[in-house]
């Protein structure tokens, strides 16, 4: 790429003010993670902070029929537009890149747009979708999968929280309708293309030196739950033969979820885990589990998850998600990559841009260089420069693609 | 035992109406198991409870340097009295009778004996302990302990719940002074003798086809906590290698304390878990685990838990109590024993009654038969004629320790 422009270089540095208003937003005093869970105080105040945005660049906000929020710079009922963005929630104690990146970076790049003069052939659109980690209801995309009707209204109202509290019920009191969800053809009739940047959740781009990547494909992926059966009672008391403890089922699964991945080249976690009654002195009555694995392949992916599930003996296993591989639009990816100059990668996260993709709607994804690989942690990160570099990258693919229409 | 006196069976009918109104104060509506948590609004209810059932009495109740509660029926400082009583708090999700078992047969085993027209010639005294559970702050017995300084103010006072909240603060809240706790060598002096009624937690009497029997001693006994460190990271992008996965070390924990407790004749238990940060996708950044273990003899106890730090590699261990094996007064037990026909045996479950015993306080149990042997559960139970017959053997030793004053 060439020299930034001048109003690159100050959009560059809006970045960097608009980074530094979101961060304390939902963040943990003591962990210095983010805890931003959807439809909940701390996302009404990052839909606070996503209206002002548009309101302070005069794009016309709309909810969509899933509370997905989008913005538009041009009217996208006469021609479909270019969308980007991402999402502002966060898994517990998140970093502060996964998705508020994407949305930043938007917001920077119609303002490189602007101050450049560049009046847009085709609409741009921003986009702030709802609930894409699935933190508090489970499951991952939920905004986006219920606009493409890839999930069911039904289902999502009746999913809970760890509190009971029923998606439809949170969602009510939002003073939203829960009765009016569900698959929004008015809202993806509007989007042409979509492009969503992301922070990389691998070390792909450091192996390959580039501030920028163009996704190629996501893995195919899904979680299952598993509920480990057992009968209460006293440690102290109970004879080894005439117990049933629940932990020791699922520590054996936690196991054989590792040994199966290593057998088959893909990837298993157990990382959330509910215990009853979670006593030092009470034998378990009931562990819950949760299996998340990926692959390049998804009959690896189906074989570990199988092997699992003969270990969990006596456990009751239920699919909560499954994608299957997800690519992402080759020409469209060709295009972007070569404008870029930057390599082409695939990823085995999940992210709104592989619903839509799946939905048929043209969607390519450019990532970010992420020094240490790490996310979903407090330690995620990314350098300013590449920061600053992925504005660039995406002030130049939403210019190629909207057209110039001075 | 001879047929039961008219004041007798007046006092045992007392005790299934008191026991009907403790029944719902706690009570989880959905697990039907009780949340009865030391310094808690239940248990500030289960004290107005108490209060007013010492005050129907005419018994002076005074509380002691920790905020347990003694009610007597006569004048303990001129005499050292006889003590019976325990507990009103709860595991997670526990039964109705541990602990709330002894406390309601001891107010009916003072209506038997009022009554029947007795006068202890010794005065005569009931007990609640508070925290005996441990469940909220994590060390059993801390009312008992705290008074026989077997536990030290300062930890107890900095002891945090899972919200964070100190024991001190707890206390504070309830308008209790913090910085009162300590050893109450005034109150010990009153306790002549203490017996403490309990259901069984196991199934020796049920063996011993008995509806009561007498306690020998409580087996050695103690709590480990493990930290197990990881990193957290994304699920879906992390390769297995790189991987520091908590979750795994605490799951091969759990297996080896199984193991360890086999290979050793012991018990082991890990039966809570906090894992973080709990999220689907999230390899665990952190899981701490506890242990119990327990068993006849202590050596063997110490080598399984030293076998379970040794499968625990890279975790760190703390030792949150130990408690050496605690035996009853012998000749205590055998005259109870010998009054009541009924048999002696040990036990594994620690309790109020083995702190006073090891504070030099004579004390004898009693236990009522559990016909299923379960435990810290919802479904622990004690049928209603063993109930009956545990008020009757209460009221004919504490009429035997105290001496007919008529």
């Amino acid at each position: 790429m060439t020299t930034p422009s001048k109003a690159l270089r100050q959009a560059q540095d809006t970045f960097a003010a608009l980074w530094a208003e979101l961060a304390p937003l939902g963040r943990h005093p003591t962990t210095g993670g983010y805890r931003r869970y959807a439809w909940s105080p701390v996302d009404a105040a990052l839909r606070e902070w996503f209206a002002a945005q548009c309101a302070a660049r005069g794009l016309d906000l709309v909810e969509d029929r899933a509370g997905n929020e989008w913005a538009w710079w041009g009217d996208p009922d006469a021609t479909p537009g270019v969308v980007t963005g991402s999402h502002l929630d966060s898994v517990p104690d998140g970093g502060a890149y996964d998705g508020p990146l994407g949305v930043v970076s938007a917001f920077a790049a119609i303002d490189a747009l602007r101050d450049d003069g560049f009046r847009p052939a085709q609409p741009i659109g921003v986009v702030h979708f709802g609930d894409e980690e699935g933190a508090r209801f489970g499951i991952a995309c939920a905004g986006s999968r219920v606009i493409t009707g890839a999930l069911a209204a039904d289902r999502v109202r009746g999913l809970t929280d760890a509190d009971g509290v029923s998606w439809a019920e949170a969602y009510a009191r939002t003073g939203r309708d829960p009765e009016r969800i569900g698959p929004d053809a008015e809202t993806l009739g509007r989007v042409g293309t979509f492009v969503e940047l992301h922070v990389e959740q691998g070390r792909g781009l450091v192996d390959r030196e580039a501030p920028v990547g163009v996704g190629t494909r996501i893995w195919p992926h899904g979680r299952w739950r598993l509920d480990f059966p057992g009968e209460a009672n006293h440690a102290g008391t109970t004879a080894l033969g005439d117990r049933q403890d629940a932990m020791l089922g699922f520590a054996r699964t936690v196991l054989a979820a590792r040994e199966a991945a290593e057998r088959h080249g893909c990837l298993t976690t157990m990382g959330k885990a509910v215990v009853r009654p979670n006593g030092v002195n009470a034998i378990p009555s009931a562990v819950t589990g949760w299996l998340d694995a990926r692959g390049a392949e998804a009959e690896a992916v189906r074989a570990a998850v199988a092997e699992v599930a003969a270990a969990a003996d006596g456990a009751r296993l239920t699919a909560e998600s499954w994608t299957d591989a997800t690519p992402f639009d080759p020409n469209l990816a060709s295009r972007v990559a070569a404008l870029l100059d930057a390599p082409q990668l695939e990823t085995g996260a999940g992210h709104d841009a592989g619903i839509l993709a799946a939905a048929g709607v043209p969607t390519a994804m450019l990532f970010v260089r992420n020094p240490t690989g790490v996310s979903h942690s407090p330690a995620e990160s990314a350098d300013e420069a590449d920061c600053r570099a992925g504005v660039a990258a995406l002030t130049a693919v939403l210019a190629d693609l909207a057209g110039d229409g001075r």
